[in-house]
């Protein structure tokens, strides 16, 4: 049922009835590390490229994800997801390998929020039963696609993030499964594109701290709730830097988002990593969902969650032409049932 | 209501109300030339690349269909699209200028076909009201960003296709227009990701024929229904040589097309043009879609068309590292309510 212009309760109940989540190596030692289903030992896992790799990663976590819930293949109704690959390779060529009708869907790091939301309704509405949403991202095939080969070595600046290397699942059913503690999403907000003029692509987090609050800022006045309504509140990828913009937007706008605030970029990996303003990535918020959050869910350390994973809407292509970084951020809230 | 593995019938109307299409100065000069909304003069459309006239295009032409609808822009509830650029920048910075969610999605030249299922889906079970469905291509963008830059003036191979330049828009909404005559979306076949392995980037015909006929053979089976029930079929840009192919698996399924089955890309232009196998590319079959055909179905000339826009799911660089080229195609019937 749509609330507002941008918000959709979700009347009937979907729940999340599987996840997995697969990383690199430097994932794998950062602060979730021990919360992830798979750590790879290098990021090339016995494939011959970077692109290969992550192709790898996609399909094994969509098939992990569907055998933790229980569920056969041939039960999937879709395969939904996206990545930052260009013209989506990495799942495009993951969705080969399941029997399912296949729809790709891209929002930049943001694509995971958009197929919570759009498989909520469909599942919702009695159109499909399951559906897989996935993501991923590999530092190295992100680096040489949209900044420099890694063999130059090159400086990163001081607003730089670090692409996770990882892939993330979550199975989306009408039915919850038996013996397992429920989790359901219950409400999504569809994010505009929001466009701040920001034209530096190594400052990510400026261009969609701008997009969060806008659909955060919709979510919050469209409900009539506050952000008091969640235990937490997690975006995807703005990183230190622009997790502070966000926090200064909301308080300006007298919705100040406290404690409960976290970025799944900003405490990706530990100072020591030297990530520069934290993760980001199509696999950041995907990964951290899909083993530390819903575990918290499943114990019930959380109870209410809002999910709000960000994206950059830029090419390679579009800062050397002139053109400023546009940004969209969806955001869905997650309960656990009692 | 799902019907099968792949149908859903679409139980509430879904009409179409508005649609626009524009494309360059080749395309006008094509067998669908008068059709067409606007015909550009040149390829750049007063911007400084190829890049920024796609856009141009992409958003012009969604703007002009809600025009077109007599509705307002504020009426709609989402943008949805893609194109081929990376990262679908068109379709991403097209999205900026128009107040409303934006959902990105990507199934390569298939992807118009994606984009009036998904909107079906959610309109119909009454999520949204009023969805834009819009693709784009651009033959200098694609084809420095794919291929070769234009300066080498490379040789074409014989199963090469030309990528059409122009944008395509429909208009979906739940209320039928006064006075127009009505024409509505009643099923959908989503289809699965397809690999025969064939690894000859030039040869996107070969690549997508068993993907469409993978996706057609299922809409007929799982609807029980022959080719006959349609007016018309029309595939998306298969060209020639991929029409052909598609036609012998047709047959050799004992469901021949016949005479009714068309392809958009194989008569896109004509034969002086020089398009080898025809055209291809997402606005192939949009700008057909929204031109000549949407003519043809509100002048009850075709009463039930089945369109089945097709796509190549690689990148530039997918054939380098070796992969062959997976396909997928969407079906949508459409009738002319009587």
């Amino acid at each position: 049922m749509k609330i507002g212009k941008q918000t959709y309760l979700i009347d009937k109940p979907v729940y999340i009835v599987g996840n997995f989540s697969i990383v690199g190596p430097k994932e794998g030692e950062g602060s979730f590390g021990k919360y992830f289903g798979l750590v790879l030992n290098n990021d090339l896992w016995g494939e011959k490229s970077f692109e290969k790799c992550e192709i790898k990663m996609h399909r094994e976590t969509i098939l992990r994800a569907i055998y933790s819930s229980g569920l056969n293949e041939n039960q999937i109704d879709a395969v939904m997801g996206g990545d930052l690959l260009n013209q989506i390779i990495a799942t495009n060529f993951a969705a080969k390998d399941i029997d399912s009708i296949y729809l790709g869907i891209y929002g930049a790091c943001s694509t995971f929020g958009e197929a919570l939301g759009l498989a909520s309704l469909l599942i919702a509405t009695e159109q499909m039963k399951t559906i897989t949403c996935s993501t991923s991202s590999h530092f190295s095939s992100a680096e040489r696609q949209y900044r420099f080969p890694l063999e130059l070595g090159n400086q990163r600046t001081p607003t730089a993030q670090w692409t996770v290397t990882g892939a993330g699942c979550s199975v989306l059913s009408a039915e919850p499964r038996a013996e397992q503690p429920k989790v359901k999403i219950t409400a999504v907000t569809f994010g505009k594109v929001t466009d701040y003029g920001i034209d530096d692509e190594n400052n990510m987090g400026a261009a969609m701290a701008p997009a969060a609050a806008s659909t955060l800022i919709a979510h919050f006045k469209e409900l009539d709730r506050s952000p008091a309504y969640y235990d937490a509140i997690w975006t995807g990828d703005l990183g230190k830097f622009g997790a502070g913009l966000l926090n200064y937007i909301m308080s300006s706008d007298n919705l100040p988002l406290s404690d409960t605030h976290h970025d799944a970029g900003a405490e990706y990996y530990r100072a020591n990593q030297h990530p520069v303003q934290g993760g980001s990535g199509a696999g950041c918020s995907s990964t951290v969902f899909n083993s530390y959050l819903i575990d918290k869910l499943r114990k019930r350390e959380i109870k209410r969650l809002l999910l709000c994973p960000t994206g950059a809407l830029l090419s390679k292509y579009t800062p050397l032409q002139g053109a400023t970084v546009p940004a969209i951020a969806h955001a869905v809230a997650i309960e656990a049932e009692d």
